[in-house]
């Protein structure tokens, strides 16, 4: 007879779930010794648990497939809640396994009590907390499926410490057969084929989720091209393929009066994959929806989009009319001190095969959609929940997914230092992650924000709470203490140099890039 | 008129809530450029929200009023959660400013957008959402009344981004009158003390709450002496005084079975402003709840104390007996290596006058009580709800709350990491504060742990997750990227001598203190 915690182990593997992000603690410790039994699990221990959170969103977005997380009590989960928000907005699947005190043990309110499942629901989790330890095997397969869906979730098992260390049955659940059904019946698209026809010029297509791949970018470029229709790609996407051979789909921009442009005029918005765009804040007089009055909105699954293709007989690419322009060929590299503008054609020049970008760049990342558009075929995960201090971790994820792919996350330097501590694991577990921190010594957005919404710095204050100077933060110094190799880069030079240098050795690497804000 | 935002601040400070740890965005941006009208509240910015409520904690604990925190929608509480778990624990009181969208962007779902007041009620948190921008004043003075108590709690005015942008009345509240009543009358003593008298030997005194400051624990003392009944402090006190003059009352244990063995063979408790204690974790045939079955449990106000030791007619101190061997002088500087019994010597025998010791040390501190029973009097600050990461932020909320007192930060390694931007706001406010790292490269803490609960390290798997080296974490370099002066201490001279120059030279300074774990 097995304890929980191998039972919960067992059905995490025959769920698919081999990785398991952990930040420990005294009611996971059966669950610890239990993975030694198990190795085919892989633990990688984070030091913090919004590392931990971060790194199961990007491992999903890149695996596919989801990772666990081990968390103790209701503040390990809290620790870990501003990445799963995240993780939420990006639909990955995540399967959290938080240890609980032991079930009696709860009526004495010990110090580390509190409300566990109050956490596990927030944002919208499944919380699944099995009333017996043999109960265990079925409430890991439901939250297993659960957080696989689709769409994809965060789902939560609350572990009992007294479950963790009883014996436990192994109960494969068998899951009940699908009922044979011809499936739904497949959507017509006539309508919206006829639609894009007649009034293409005066229409949208906003890819987001599936259609953000390669194969959904291609068809929609291919629709554009043949109706005249412009195709644009949610503001903050899960995983969006970029770089030579993918069409480069310009992005609903982040800055709502830039994204009203490139809405403005429509008659149609086809919604594919995405959301109807809204403003990521609110301010003082502008409307919070960002589509056009009057404007007809549509929507097309992901999964037909090569069928609308063909309905409108849309013909290959390229050349085609109606695209974005395409870049040729990547940046030449530039010379002389950083900017917001240079150092990102030193990342479209010098971008290796292969990759995966994790964009949290920020304000000094806006230019770097054009820089890539054409270098070497790459994917890009970006920050898709606003919670800040997701990007080093989904780089940890991502790396541990994908062990053969560079890995390069550009970091804004505000937000790196929210889960700074992502840097370890990348150094323990030697994860091939070039992290480049924009370092502008500033919360820059908000120095934009500020006047966004209406307001100014007006004085020593409010000056002082958007600025990250006094003292300076010395990336190089805190990544050394991290175990991973640092260097300083000043000018596009040394940024080119020290990215060659840090993409070609294997391991991890830190650029601190002075970079500075706009303006 | 003033703003939302203006009101706030004016509110707060008509409270006597004049220091704000914020970790400001978006939506908080009108609030920040109002403090630029209102430089009297002083806003400290933190590098992540943990920080910021858990110098919160540490500001209410030395100055007994609550500071704010400004925190960005539900990812920005959500960070915050875990020392407000401790806060809660602490009875500190704090007063969570949490920005939220404006009220008419909630239905749009934009990123950010979650469920604020799920998480503000958790850990039994006060929430108060505002029905207008004009009910803003009302809103926070209950926040305030709601967080001062008695007891002190945590409360939360949810802040959208248009009442704090619209004009908004400043209605001072005028709180009802006090009903005229004699009070509740004062507690019959009389029953307690006959209880000591006739069965002191045989009863505990625990302490806590407000019990535990320097009158506390001299009454409790003067009861012990005259009944010979034993004293004991809880095992987390939120403020505890300690050293030359202050009877050096034993804690509680935090490893039950030491607990147990202090509480063996009473037959009275009296509980004075402490919990009946029990186990802070359940171990597989171990009981939950520590104290002796048959044992009688009383109850008595701290603020009763005085009235016992009349009652009782206990006499002065000292001498007297019943008391633990009280040390007469702090301990000499010891030389060689650094160990886990020789460090807390140092720090004994250096303890400079007035210092606060905010202790997060974890199983290198075991000995420390001992080593500064005889230092100059002091206060300790403890991990109060066992969520780690406390002790740095709890640091900086004591430095602001008590800028000429020495705050001494002792800190366990794999804590520290939690909240380690901490650091920054120490050098940015030039906080006097020594953060002496106990450095033994592993979650120490769990290597015993996963022994006491019956389980065992067998493979590298579970070995790995309990330990920090591989790559060794260096703070001399981290503190250094976050502006702090460090140096590494390996030998007890090394940090007898680098303790001396932290505490005398002004601002915030860093000890890597190489300690080797126990066993």
């Amino acid at each position: 007879m097995s304890t929980g915690a191998d039972v919960v182990i067992g059905r995490l593997l025959a769920g698919g779930v081999d990785v398991c992000f952990a930040n420990p603690g005294t009611s996971e410790m059966h669950f610890v010794a239990a993975l030694d039994h198990t190795p085919a699990l892989r633990a990688v221990l984070c030091l913090f648990e919004g590392v931990a959170t971060g790194a199961a969103d990007g491992y999903a977005r890149i695996a596919g497939t989801p990772a666990a997380t081990l968390l103790h009590l209701g503040p390990g989960l809290a620790n870990g809640l501003a990445n799963l928000h995240n993780a939420r907005r990006a639909h990955s699947p995540v399967v959290n396994i938080v240890g609980d005190h032991a079930t009696y043990h709860a009526e004495f309110d010990a110090p580390l009590q509190s409300d566990i499942d109050a956490l596990a629901g927030w944002p919208d989790g499944v919380v699944v907390r099995p009333a017996t330890a043999s109960a265990l095997a079925v409430s890991v397969d439901e939250a297993i499926t659960a957080a696989v869906g689709p769409p994809g979730r965060v789902a939560t098992v609350i572990l009992p410490a007294d479950y963790s260390w009883s014996t436990a049955e192994d109960v494969a659940v068998v899951p009940p057969a699908a009922p044979v059904t011809d499936g739904p019946a497949p959507a017509d698209l006539e309508p919206i084929a006829e639609l894009l026809r007649s009034h293409g010029a005066s229409s949208v297509l906003l890819l987001g989720g599936a259609a953000t791949d390669a194969a959904g970018l291609t068809a929609a470029a291919r629709i554009s091209s043949a109706v005249g229709a412009r195709a644009l790609v949610e503001t903050f996407p899960a995983r969006l393929s970029r770089g030579a051979g993918v069409p480069p789909v310009e992005r609903l921009a982040y800055l709502a009066e830039q994204a009203e442009q490139q809405l403005a005029g429509i008659s149609h918005l086809v919604l594919v994959g995405a959301r109807s765009p809204v403003a990521f804040f609110a301010y003082p007089g502008k409307p919070s929806g960002l589509v056009p009055r009057g404007t007809h909105i549509h929507t097309v699954e992901p999964a037909d989009l090569d069928r609308l293709v063909d309905a409108l007989a849309a013909p290959g690419l390229p050349p085609a009319p109606g695209l974005p322009p395409a870049a040729v060929v990547p940046p030449t590299l530039p010379a002389g001190p950083l900017t917001v503008a240079n150092w990102v054609e030193v990342i479209g020049a010098l971008l290796p095969e292969r990759a995966v970008i994790v964009d949290e760049a920020n304000t000094s990342g806006l230019l770097l959609p054009a820089a890539t558009a054409a270098s070497p075929r790459h994917e890009v995960l970006t920050l898709t929940g606003g919670a800040i201090g997701q990007g080093l971790p989904v780089a940890v994820g991502a790396a541990v997914a994908a062990p053969d792919r560079p890995i390069i996350a550009l970091q804004a330097d505000g937000s790196a230092l929210y889960t700074i501590s992502a840097l370890w694991t990348m150094a323990r577990e030697q994860l091939d992650i070039t992290v480049v921190i924009l370092n502008n010594h500033a919360y820059a957005i908000l120095q934009l924000e500020l006047a966004r919404v209406g307001s100014a710095a007006t004085g020593p204050q409010s000056r002082s709470l958007l600025d990250l100077g006094n003292p300076d933060i010395d990336f190089v110094a805190i990544a050394t203490g991290f175990g991973v190799p640092a260097s300083r880069a000043t000018t596009a030079e040394d940024l080119a140099e020290q990215f060659r240098t840090a993409v070609r050795q294997p391991g991890p690497h830190l650029i601190d890039a002075a970079i500075p804000a706009w303006g």
